[in-house]
């Protein structure tokens, strides 16, 4: 159907073109684009004249017609079609397809619906410039998207997703919001959280540090650098490479970035001889790393060149191992349930024997010996996933947490994978109950992601409407008129002295236009305070969502909404 | 009388080695040294014996005879002594001084003391080796080291004091305990720190992070590296280029590791067009920078090429920057008082006109101007300082807080610095009260310095045995034997419960043994369980100074360490 919708729409340009040349027409997620070579360049205002043409056509409700013709025939009816007649010569076939739908015709393989009329709701979305075959020796084609569904109700709900996607873009919102920013002088990728991206990030690592430390997690912090012999001995240095920042070079020693933490972690392991008893041993840290992604990869804070990971190493026996692994993946369970995550698939990535002494470290039997005990963990769990192929990391497979944000953009938030190759590169090893020296395996974890990523995912999941506990600004303070300041940065300091994050608008502005404001901020409570407020300590509050709360004393406020803070309701 | 010491302990030797040839010795800090060339090598073992000729010497009491001799004369008497000829040879004087005592004379401009009856109490403390003239194409002599004071009192506080700041060095605690690693395969000077190091740092971040809060700080984080862009822009590049690691080139970029993280707080600050009602803008930072500092320079983790700086910059008007920078005094206090630092010193460093556009930026009626701010600043609140010129920041003088650990090193651990440059250098403005463009005021300030060497300090001030607060260990539960281990085990989980770091030493080691391990790992609080605790859950406290408390509900125990470590006492 959407690929016939891009044949309705090359038969209107064609009546609104009568010159026109056709490049290719394809179907493509939930719509359709078709290259057109015209006399003049296309303007948006075009499209609702092409849109009306189409519906034209639609009404007429023409059939789409198949004829099987000999190539020499097809060259005639293509003789004025440059870009046809060069496809026709690349088909090896004597008979070739063609469609006609009223006075237009395709050169193609079909198939179609039966007539224009089941071309039921689309809609063109945007215009681009195209080279032919994706060529920039070819000409420049212009290109018409559009989207097209079984019902005007599909096409509306689609259409109504694209302009939330957009109002919800973690990086419209980023900068609207004051979260972070880019800065042509520092570079590419390298993200600089303000002070609201600084007030989240603090909320984060305060959560993921309660929970780590209830879980058993000790914390750890390592440089930044390393000479390159760390990274040699990790394996970093073959097989991870092409994705860390060239060296410094110093004194004849080569320095470089951290692309990841574990091998600093693993310093750390190894510092002491250990014992079984030790095990499982958790080194937490929030670590930032640096990885070169090529600049067309850059993508916001989603996909940045800096990241501060929420990031463990888990050193543990075997018969340790599904225990913690598991329980990795319950403790995502935990988080997704706060920031009320439901939609994520569990992905296992593992070798592929092609890839083995290239980007897999050599040794297929620990490879199927790893995936067996992933697997394993994961079925004794009920834990639901699915494998691919060929994705694992270069010391061993991992489960990847899938997850699709509110604009529907896929990707992965969380890993958990399993080491068996640097605990041999990094000679690991601790005695076991035996008194014989034992290799731990290792598992690298990251439930919260990146700062970036997590936060450039949160920014899409509430679009910037935070709950209280992770807002920038809890409570933005709204005086009615200049001789409530006073009294309203009172309440400031009494909210401040509970750790509420509170701001005082005490511009020169109308009330209504304070209100605005702070909803534009998506400031989740706010506390007007006027003369009556002044005069009983009382505060009048408006949630986020225009709810008006019964007036309280300015106490009973602050414990609910400590209450609502602590227990990140 | 540190001199006159010397000379005995050279009439000791000359009496043991007939033969022996004299380089110099004199007196130092606490005491003195002397070079000799023997006729085989010192043991540890010769001290005892040529300090039991020292003290007969001392007991005869000789006197020490000054004479001035012409130089043939003086060739004369040291004919014997090459050491002594060659300083001769270059003395242009036609007279010198030479000093006897017994059978021993020596070259010597003096003074001494009357005889050797007033060297009253010395100790001989080491040997090493030492190159004529301190150059290592001449020969090596041995030099033996002393210590003399006036009174044996003194000498044994002093030995004691040593004794102590062996047992207090950082470098030693910090190993002992488990605080941090050094790792050749990371590099000199880049610490990791270990899970108790990483608790310690935990509790200072949340300590400042309070302090910030309430007064008015806001929290950004920032990349560790950048573009060469922004360190030229900032001044770094042209004024601390040596200071720097070198950079990575990418591309054709030169990115650097960043040295402080002014010029992105910078950043962050020029990133929206800023008021007069946004001031002060307080952006505080942990940041990690990173310094070259000579390898010779490095001195465990006092003097670090990483370092985590308790960071923040000030954008201020000129009329708020007295009350911002004394409030950045005050805070210096508070955290002094926490910390029960007693013995500090203020210091005002200023610039040297002979280093303008050097060292210096160029601009003196600047450097005179804030100088002065910063005295005002100093005495209207009656804080006492002093002056040392030529000790600034390129960018504006600075008050460097000197503390004395407990071990008599001193240093800076704390700055507050005034940059009128930077502003300059970065096209830093905002909107006055008159709507015109004003530079605003920087203050650079690191109270709690970083944490490398906050933490180092605290090592020695403390002697390892942190306050509960700060202790990596705050309770460890002394199971009495393997059947109280589960009980043992529940207790812990009840602490960590309220956020308590305790640990189980469930070894089948005898309770004994276990108080002593606990002991020697410095934990505040031993908590004994035995058959009496598991049966009523109560539990039997130790305190570290071996002090028992009466036995206790395990809930009123909790309540009480809450408190204490919640009130940081």
């Amino acid at each position: 159907m959407r690929h016939s919708a891009s044949h309705v729409m090359a038969g209107a340009i064609l009546s609104m073109f009568p010159g026109a040349r056709f490049g290719i027409g394809p179907a493509i997620e939930d719509g359709f684009y078709y290259d057109f070579d015209l006399p003049r360049p296309l303007t948006p205002e075009d499209l609702p004249v092409i849109e009306a043409n189409m519906k034209e056509i639609v009404g007429a409700d023409l059939p789409f017609e198949r004829r099987e013709i000999g190539k020499s025939e097809a060259k005639q009816v293509f003789a004025s079609q440059p870009y046809k007649l060069e496809l026709l010569e690349e088909i090896p076939d004597d008979k070739v397809g063609v469609y006609r739908q009223g006075g237009f015709v395709d050169l193609c393989r079909g198939p179609h619906v039966g007539s224009t009329g089941d071309v039921k709701a689309f809609k063109l979305t945007s215009i681009a410039g195209a080279y032919w075959r994706g060529d920039e020796h070819n000409a420049m084609l212009q290109r018409i998207y559009g989207v097209a569904f079984n019902s005007q109700k599909e096409l509306d709900e689609h259409l109504a997703q694209l302009e939330e996607a957009k109002k919800r873009d973690h990086r419209k919102l980023g900068k609207e919001l004051e979260i972070f920013i880019f800065d042509d002088l520092v570079g590419p990728g390298l993200p600089l959280w303000l002070p609201r991206g600084g007030a989240m990030i603090e909320e984060i690592e305060k959560l993921a540090k309660e929970m780590e430390f209830k879980h058993g997690y000790v914390r750890v912090r390592t440089p930044h650098i390393s000479k390159e012999d760390l990274f040699k001995q990790s394996g970093h240095l073959p097989y991870y490479a092409e994705s860390m920042y060239p060296p410094m070079e110093l004194e004849g020693v080569r320095y470089y970035l951290k692309p990841m933490n574990c091998p600093m972690h693993h310093r750390i392991f190894a510092s002491k001889m250990r014992s079984y008893r030790d095990l499982p041993l958790r080194l937490a840290e929030y670590g930032a790393c640096y990885r070169y992604e090529k600049s067309g990869e850059l993508f916001g804070v989603m996909r940045t060149r800096s990241m501060i990971m929420n990031d463990s190493h888990i050193y543990c026996t075997e018969g340790q191992f599904e225990q913690e692994f598991t329980g990795v993946i319950f403790l995502y369970l935990e988080y997704f349930k706060i920031f009320g995550i439901k939609e994520y698939i569990m992905r296992l990535s593992t070798h592929h024997p092609s890839g083995l002494g290239k980007k897999y470290v050599d040794n297929q039997s620990l490879w199927l010996k790893t995936e067996d005990m992933v697997r394993k963990a994961m079925n004794d769990n009920n834990i639901p996933f699915h494998e691919v192929a060929d994705e694992a990391a270069f010391y061993g497979p991992k489960i990847d947490v899938q997850i699709k944000s509110a604009v529907g953009r896929e990707f992965t938030l969380a890993t958990n994978q399993v080491d068996f190759a640097q605990s041999i590169n990094c000679d690991l090893k601790f005695i076991n109950k035996d008194g014989q020296e034992e290799r731990p395996l290792i598992i690298h974890r990251a439930p919260l992601s990146t700062h970036e990523r997590l936060i450039g995912f949160l920014l899409e999941h509430y679009a910037g409407a935070f709950p209280a506990w992770l807002a920038p600004v809890q409570v933005k303070i709204i005086p009615v008129s200049d001789r409530h300041n006073e009294h309203a940065t009172k309440v400031a300091v009494a909210l401040k002295g509970h750790a509420i994050r509170a701001e005082v608008d005490d511009r020169s502005e109308r009330m209504n236009q304070k209100i605005r404001q702070a909803q534009l901020e998506k400031v989740p409570y706010m506390v007007v305070i006027g003369d009556k407020e002044t005069a009983d300590n009382s505060v009048s509050v408006r949630r986020r969502s225009g709810e008006q709360l019964p007036a309280q004393p300015l106490a009973a406020f602050i414990d609910g909404l400590t209450e609502e803070i602590s227990n990140r309701r």
